[in-house]
């Protein structure tokens, strides 16, 4: 089989791939291609098991989506995105990859004759917008309050419709707040969620902007391939028409971060998290959902982490060796 | 103030230009223009107040809508759309005229620098789909199963990050089914519910092709017209961030509606009744919401009918003279 991945040079995209070249297979299916597609050079794995071919383009220039699609793969996953910030940054370039750039996927597998992959969307909480109830359930509405938000709920809303008419089989997936994110610290919003387990895993002082009682949901990297994965391999019919699912995920308080971080590493660790308000960055973060009721995607077995130690953990493994500096 | 009307040549656009000119003013304020937009060309009330232009094109050709906001009118209704039957049996064109069109016209008001009018957009309960609680509240989720129902709800979603921008200021409002329709029988699916009212009080035979159980909301089209007026007038800020509303309409069943017919015109008309069951009528039927518990729109003023007795004597006062066939 082959799959096309968009967005394979980002976070996400990269250990999609990763975990796609170290199984070979999809959902038992042998994957003999993997077009990876990114506007900067997305990376190979070493010794992949299936010939990989890499495009560097911006897919929403004319022409270019239906060159992508042009070999049928039979999996797309669909992660390229313009990011919250930059989107409400610049309105037209939000609206050209974002909404634009979807949509032409999805009309370039819908011109080829007897063609219905399953694609994987993206989708993201930033879907939801305040105010909300305690937990978010499967049926709640879709008030975005960013224009990313909104260009991820009018994906989503294409991607049951271009799926009802038979044009594609699409799966949309709203990944919570992705953690722990490996990497340098971002000026994210978000990016303490992070950044007060990483930083001080790693022998260096962390900012925590916001009150300790600040609840959130979080999901590993490993959890969100997982979800990728599942998404691709699970059978449509169980999902009817309603194709976007809220991913489950780690329901936390800041407080509770930390206790699980104190419990694995310590508390000379837990010393390096340093308070410092941010009246901006608590602003923001007030305007978040803290909690979701996923049944839906539980009940069609989407899996998450059960505690944020295991999130932690997931971090130590996979990123740091199996070692911290404590 | 200058008013532009989409889709001024449609039956509730129609009405609508007409109390426009009967009133002359829109919330106190004296309307001096009216630009009357439409495919074939809209009629315009005789002896209006105001000065009225027909413009007739495709709204969704480039440059068209820029042409339409020029004059920067103060209040835009957008009412222009293909309907559910036809964007449903041609998807590029429902696309391009409910979904490019309505973006291209967002996108005209944007660019004008300090320009925000008031835009007031007509959607559809076609956003909802099945299946649905006893009652459809505010904050229920936006499954659309028909493409209609997909372009209208990104609409909304468009609408709300256009007006949270400043881009705009828009009301969106869900219209629940009008009844009575005037006019000939049309092949809607939805079309018996007007049928089974208008025709008998007309002389004449009407078809009824599902059980009498069948529950269904409806508005008059006065209501409709109600709708547009206020929403174009309402103060923004008691909307928030949630932009678009369900409509209040009055719920009732069949035979709730021929019962309001037999107390209104007596046996003999409601003997033009004929059962004629047709089961793809039925299917379609059985799709729909049924009830809505419109709450934030009552709340804000919206009003409708008391009963499906109102109704009707509406349609046998606006489009019979008074009098009926009995």
């Amino acid at each position: 089989m082959e799959v096309l991945v968009l967005g394979a040079a980002g976070m996400v995209g990269r250990k999609l791939v990763e975990r796609l070249a170290a199984e070979g297979n999809l959902g038992g299916r042998q994957i003999t291609r993997a077009i990876l597609h990114d506007v900067v050079e997305p990376p190979v794995p070493q010794n992949a098991p299936f010939a990989a071919t890499q495009v560097t383009s911006d897919f929403s220039a004319p022409g270019d989506a239906e060159k992508l699609v042009a070999s049928r793969p039979d999996v797309i996953f669909h992660l390229a995105a313009i990011v919250s910030g930059e989107a409400e940054a610049d309105f037209d370039k939000g609206m050209r990859i974002n909404l634009d750039g979807t949509r032409l996927l999805f009309d370039a597998v819908r011109v080829i004759d007897g063609y219905c992959p399953r694609l994987v969307f993206t989708s993201s909480i930033a879907v939801f917008g305040a105010p909300f109830p305690d937990a978010i359930g499967d049926e709640f509405f879709l008030t975005p309050l960013t224009s990313y938000g909104t260009q991820k709920a009018i994906g989503e809303l294409l991607l049951s419709d271009y799926t009802r008419r038979g044009f594609l089989d699409g799966v949309g997936i709203r990944l919570p707040t992705i953690c722990v994110r490996p990497g340098k610290p971002n000026k994210a919003a978000s990016g303490f969620f992070s950044g007060i387990i990483r930083e001080p895993l790693n022998g260096q002082e962390a900012i925590l902007p916001v009150p300790e009682d600040v609840r959130h949901t979080h999901a590993s990297p490993k959890s969100a391939v997982g979800f990728l994965i599942h998404a691709a391999t699970i059978e449509g019919a169980r999902l009817g028409p309603r194709r976007n699912l809220t991913m489950p995920g780690v329901s936390v308080t800041v407080a509770e971060q930390i206790d699980a971080l104190r419990r694995i590493a310590g508390d000379r660790v837990v010393a390096r998290i340093r308070r410092e308000p941010d009246e901006t960055i608590m602003r923001i973060v007030e305007g978040w959902p803290q909690r979701f009721d996923a049944r839906r995607a539980r009940e069609l077995g989407f899996r998450a982490e059960e505690s944020f130690d295991e999130i932690i953990r997931i971090h130590i493994d996979d990123e740091l060796g199996g070692t911290f500096a404590s």
